[in-house]
């Protein structure tokens, strides 16, 4: 399994940002195909270093099918949604886990 | 479930990190309490944005817990065996995970 992440720093307004994410965004999101599951995680605290608001984790088969997904229309439909609300807080990753995981 | 989540930028020699985090860090992570699993996500590529080097997501039951983890003994070995090769690479937040995840 690997792994798309998309990690969003605190927007100035982070009702109005959950607000386009979940209701526009993450229905976009739903239609990439190759996409296995989607976990969201919130950020309630930070301890050290840098503020991020959110981090999505999109699991995809394997690095081909997200090499497909990533060149589908529904993920460039999803990226030009993300331009209106998110421009500028997105940081976005390929990522495997690592074996070594406990 | 709440998570501890480590997120650490690319250092400048991967290999001795990786070396120093596998090999020194985890198995001192493992001797937290409460910590009920620690799972590793390594990047491989950065679409845009930062680049980070890995992720450590430690999944405990509730805040509790968390908060119990984060005042531990073994707590404080790890944040000082941290100090001796991942000073200033990390970013360390609180995080609960969103129900309306896929």
């Amino acid at each position: 399994m690997v792994k798309l992440i998309a990690l969003y720093r605190t927007p100035p307004d982070p009702q109005a940002f959950d607000r386009a994410y979940f209701e526009t965004h993450l229905p976009l999101l739903r239609t990439v195909p190759g996409l296995r599951r989607t976990s969201l995680s919130r950020f309630t605290r930070t301890v050290m270093g840098e503020s991020f608001h959110l981090m999505a984790e999109m699991t995809f088969e394997d690095l081909d099918s997200l090499k497909a997904g990533m060149r589908s229309e529904a993920m460039a439909a999803a990226g030009k949604n993300l331009e209106g609300f998110a421009s500028g807080l997105v940081t976005l990753m390929f990522a495997e886990e690592v074996p070594e995981s406990l």
